[in-house]
C-alpha cells in the first residue's frame, strides 16, 4: 500500500453493538488514533449460529473494513473471533480470545478459570484450547449464557431479574471454585454490577477490552503496528448493517458519557 | 402453471423455529396436505430489526419457497408478516396479522385488546391498524417483549424466571383491563403456561396458529385454495438457512410428540 499506514483508522468489528465496550476502552487508551466501528446488526446475534455461518459473515464484514481502508482490524466479538483463523486479512487482525486467555492465565492462582460466553464461543472450545497452549495444567470451566445479550439489549442491565439469571449461570462455575472469570462476550462488561453481586468479591473478572488494549499497546511499542503521531485527537465513525432507533439508543447508552456519532448504513 | 396446484405443498415460513407451532397446528388440522417449512435461522431474530431489513429477508425467503414450488405461503412469523404487503407472490400469501386481529375482535367483549409481540411488530402498528379497520371503537394496548424468544430458545419455557419476565411484561396490559390478548409472535404459544399463570383466567388468549388455520379452512371451502384429495397422509420437509445441533434440538422440542424430519440447509 502506498498510503502512510499510520494515518489510517483502526477497524473494530462486532456482530452488533456490544463491541462498543471495546471501542470505548481503545479510544480512552489511544486517544490520538482514528477508529471505524462496524456492527452487523442486520444479522445479530452470531452466538447462536453455526461456525459455517459465522465464517461467512465475518469474511464479508472484514472485506468491508479493508475496503475503507484500515490499518488493523479488531474483532471485538468473541463468537466472531472463534472463526478469525479462517479469514484472510491484508492488515493485522486482532481477536479477543488470545489476549483474554493470556490475561486469565496470568491472573489465576488456583489454576481454575471460568468462562462465560455465547453458545458458539463455548462450543468452539477456543478459550480452553488457548489457555492449555499457555498452561496445560489449568482447569477451565465453561458456561454458555444465551440470555445475557438479550437482557443487555432490553436495557435491564441493573435489574433483579438479570441478577437472578446471572446468578443461575454462575452457580456451577462458583461450585467449581474458580478464582478467575473470563467475560467471553463484549456485551457482558455492561452487566458488571450483576456479575460482581453474584461473584461476591471472590473471583477476578477478565474483560476483553482491557486484554486487547494491552496487546495493541505492545504492538505499538514493538512497531508491529504504526501509531498515529500528529497529536490530533482521534475521530471515530460508526457503521451498522441495519439502522433503527433502538440500535441508536443502545449505542448511545453503551458509549455514554462519550457522545455517539450518527450511525451510517453499511452494505457488506 | 401447468402442474396440478392441489398436489403442491403449502410453504410455511418463519424467521426461525417458532413458526413450527403453526406448522404443527396446520398438520393436525389438514392431515392430507404436504408442507414445506423454511426457517431463516441464519438471520434470526427479525423482531429487533428494521422494516427495510425484514422486507429484504422476507423477499429472499419467499422466492426460495416459490422456486420449490408451493401452492400457497403462510408467513408464520409476525415480524415478517408486518412486511408481507411489500412482497409480490405468485401464489396466495397468508400472513398471521389479519386472522389474529379478526379473531381477537370477535372475542373481546370489553372492547379492550392487548397485544404482546416483538419490537418490530409493535412499532409497525399492524395489529391496531387491522383491528381498527374491523371495529374502530376497540382500544388496543401493545407491549413489546424482546426477552420471550430468547427464553424459549434457552429452553426455560416452564421456569420461575420466565414467569417473572412474563408477569412484568403483562402487568401494564392487565392494568388496562384487557379481556383478550393476542400472542403476536409464533414463539409465544410455547410459553402458554407462564401466560396463563400471569393472566389468572381473566383474559382470553388468541394464538396465530388457530387463527390462520381458520382462514385456510375457509379458503379450502370456497375453493380459493385447491385442497389435496388423494387420501394419502401428508408429508413435511424442513429447511433452515443455518443448521446446528441446537436448532435441531429446539425443532424436536417444539414438534414433540410428532417426529422431526431431518433439517436441510437452504441457500436463500
Amino acid at each position: 500500500m502506498a498510503q502512510d499506514q499510520s494515518q489510517l483508522p483502526i477497524g473494530v468489528f462486532d456482530s452488533g453493538l456490544g463491541g462498543l465496550t471495546v471501542l470505548r476502552h481503545l479510544r480512552e487508551r489511544f486517544p490520538h488514533e482514528d477508529f471505524v466501528y462496524l456492527g452487523d446488526t442486520a444479522r445479530i446475534p452470531y452466538g447462536s449460529k453455526s461456525p459455517r455461518t459465522i465464517q461467512k459473515y465475518l469474511a464479508q464484514n472484514l472485506a468491508f473494513l479493508n475496503r475503507l481502508p484500515v490499518k488493523a482490524v479488531v474483532v471485538a466479538c468473541n463468537s466472531g473471533s472463534t472463526q478469525a483463523h479462517t479469514v484472510k486479512s491484508d492488515v493485522p487482525l486482532y481477536d479477543v480470545i488470545g489476549p483474554g486467555a493470556l490475561c486469565a492465565s496470568l491472573t489465576t492462582k488456583s489454576k481454575r478459570i471460568g468462562v462465560v460466553a455465547t453458545r458458539a464461543t463455548v462450543l468452539s472450545e477456543c478459550y480452553p484450547n488457548e489457555i492449555h497452549k499457555l498452561k496445560p495444567e489449568i482447569q477451565v470451566f465453561q458456561q454458555a449464557c444465551p440470555l445475557l445479550v438479550p437482557l443487555v439489549e432490553e436495557g435491564w442491565d441493573d435489574d433483579p431479574i438479570t441478577n437472578l439469571v446471572v446468578y443461575r449461570y454462575l452457580s456451577p462455575l462458583l461450585a467449581s471454585n474458580i478464582d478467575t472469570l473470563i467475560l467471553g462476550c463484549t456485551h457482558y462488561p455492561i452487566l458488571k454490577k450483576a456479575f460482581n453481586k453474584a461473584l461476591g468479591g471472590r473471583v477476578q473478572t477478565v474483560d476483553s477490552a482491557e486484554a486487547i488494549g494491552d496487546q495493541i499497546e505492545r504492538d505499538f511499542q514493538l512497531h508491529k503496528l504504526p501509531a498515529k503521531h500528529d497529536g490530533r485527537t482521534g475521530t471515530f465513525k460508526l457503521y451498522t448493517t441495519d439502522v433503527s432507533d433502538t440500535f441508536e439508543a443502545l449505542a448511545r447508552r453503551i458509549l455514554a458519557p462519550l457522545p455517539c456519532a450518527s450511525i451510517e448504513l453499511a452494505e457488506v
